[in-house]
């Protein structure tokens, strides 16, 4: 089973999968492997996937079978273990928690050549649904700490598998960098009596010039100290900590602003790897009030890596300010 | 000229290039680039590079000529300054501080095709008095606040010459990963009154299931909570918090262990890229007593970054019980 072990310097989590064994040879050109052809995520093969946890499909089309839209099953090699509890014990001066949680791959689309920049704006919002609806549906269990959607697209961007979808992954700990978040838009609180979030909105808004596209509830923009070149975060205008409560109506507007988003960078980078995370805080009642969910959209562009993951220091060679500019720039008049 | 930036909400750094205009075509496949035959740190190309700042050369050879054994020159590109001045403004919310600092590159060997894992004990012994010449020449500028040592190897590491070579930037803040480790061992000191490196450096030689090599000054182990399969630390085994006093006799054992380490993973994983970093506390009377310089070596082997990158939250597929037991095997009798 896996295990959660915490790093007694810097308190972070991190997820040891201890039931496989792996030798070092398993890692040596691992990146490298050829993509079989074969894909579980296409129509006909819902046999080879763990069983569907839930499916946007017609109401006379069967479970794990072909007709669905939208398409959530358990990652066949879960990080964390839905079965287990989420008992924590010490390993002298270490802490340990047993790899309980979840772990779900949202299958985007049944179109095996689709992305989530090209699919219709009718779809990414359905995708948006299945996301509310899968964070509505674990937030109810009390041992669930955290709920972290996020998507891998491209090969260096971390995806084994090319067909279009994101993942979700449900933790009995608060993962660090979002640890951080939080405590950071309550320590602005607790000096300005503001949220820093509503106030980036607002202080990007004045200026523009990082602004990439805003619509009645969402703005995207690349973030003031921007760690990556294209780096862009996209952030509902109204206060919520948590995107469990997102509305009908603002989830249009979501979709209308992840797929234009994903649109300007996948035509301006020629369809790069990326990463994204969405930020959230989960339940009301807890001090996460302060905090402002969003999501961060973060090509994968550069090399520079290793030592800005180990010092966590970045350099960037791109303006926000110049990346804006482009990817303005990109004509998207037509599509979706 | 660079300019710092700092995240409002985590209170992260970032250095942002804004002296170099690009567009999204330059960091198109960048990273697939061939790499050039002519090499700036070979013998006779010396002026080809920036001045040299400090070299180990026979005395009777000239200034950026061949002869020295170990160079250190300014970075051609520098990510920081040294001329300006680290000037702190306002922009809006935002935070700014001209991008004042140092941007060095230790060459390691004239040997064009050597590696720090295959050089002589004697040769990664030189390497390390420079780091130490540079480290304590630089910690005496009071505007500098950090001094941080580390190393690229190969180009999925982001080393941009093959030629082997570490770098030192001097920045005028602590970097955020740092500065947490700093009030990380402060915080375990309040409450155990010990020194959380010193206790992990017990705990590990009394289990020594984690442990890849011990010697007199020093032990390397995988780290309990490892982010990354194959992640050493190396330690010094006496308190200090400062990498500035290390004494003659504890530089032959650091080269030793690092060398040893090095060429472990070198064999266990067919000369992987890897990136390491010396972490510590600069100057005496800052609180940094508390704190415990050490070294972390990361291969680069998985590519399943983006998603930890942007979370804070590792999943590491390679207990680091079973990678300490894989580098233990290594045969490294009679190397250098």
């Amino acid at each position: 089973m896996p295990e959660l072990r915490k790093d007694p310097i810097i308190k972070r989590w991190v997820i040891i999968a201890t039931e496989r064994a792996r030798r070092p040879h398993d890692f040596i050109n691992s990146k490298e492997k050829a993509e079989t052809t074969f894909c579980p995520f296409d129509y006909g093969n819902e046999h080879t996937t763990p069983p569907e946890v839930m499916a946007f499909r017609p109401a006379d089309t069967e479970k794990d079978s072909p007709g669905w839209w939208v398409r959530v099953v358990q990652n066949k090699f879960p990080a964390l273990d839905p079965g287990a509890e989420p008992e924590r014990f010490g390993h002298g001066m270490y802490d340990v928690i047993k790899g309980f949680g979840g772990h779900e791959v949202i299958v985007e689309t049944p179109d095996h050549n689709a992305t989530l920049a090209t699919l219709s704006y009718q779809q990414v919002k359905e995708i948006i649904w299945a996301y509310k609806e899968r964070f509505r549906s674990l937030e109810k269990d009390e041992r669930i700490k955290y709920i972290l959607i996020f998507k891998n697209h491209g090969r260096e961007a971390g995806a084994s598998l090319a067909h279009s979808h994101s993942q979700l992954i449900a933790t009995p700990i608060v993962p660090k960098r979002v640890g951080e978040e939080i405590a950071g838009s309550i320590d602005y609180y607790s000096f300005r009596e503001r949220c820093v979030y509503c106030d980036m909105v607002n202080q990007e808004r004045l200026e523009g010039t990082r602004v990439v596209e805003e619509n009645k509830d969402f703005i995207a923009f690349e973030p003031f100290a921007a760690r990556f070149p294209f780096e862009t975060w996209i952030v509902p205008k109204v206060h919520n900590h948590n995107f469990g409560e997102i509305t009908a109506g603002e989830i249009d507007g979501f979709a209308f602003i992840l797929k234009n988003t994903l649109l300007r960078i996948h035509k301006s980078l020629d369809n790069p790897p990326y990463n994204f995370m969405l930020h959230t805080g989960i339940r009301d009642g807890k001090d996460m009030t302060h905090y402002h969910w969003h999501l961060e959209i973060v090509p994968r562009l550069t090399r520079v890596a290793g030592f800005e993951w180990g010092s966590g220091f970045y350099i960037n060679p791109m303006p926000p300010e110049h990346a804006a500019m482009y990817l303005r720039e990109v004509k998207i008049d037509g599509e979706g």
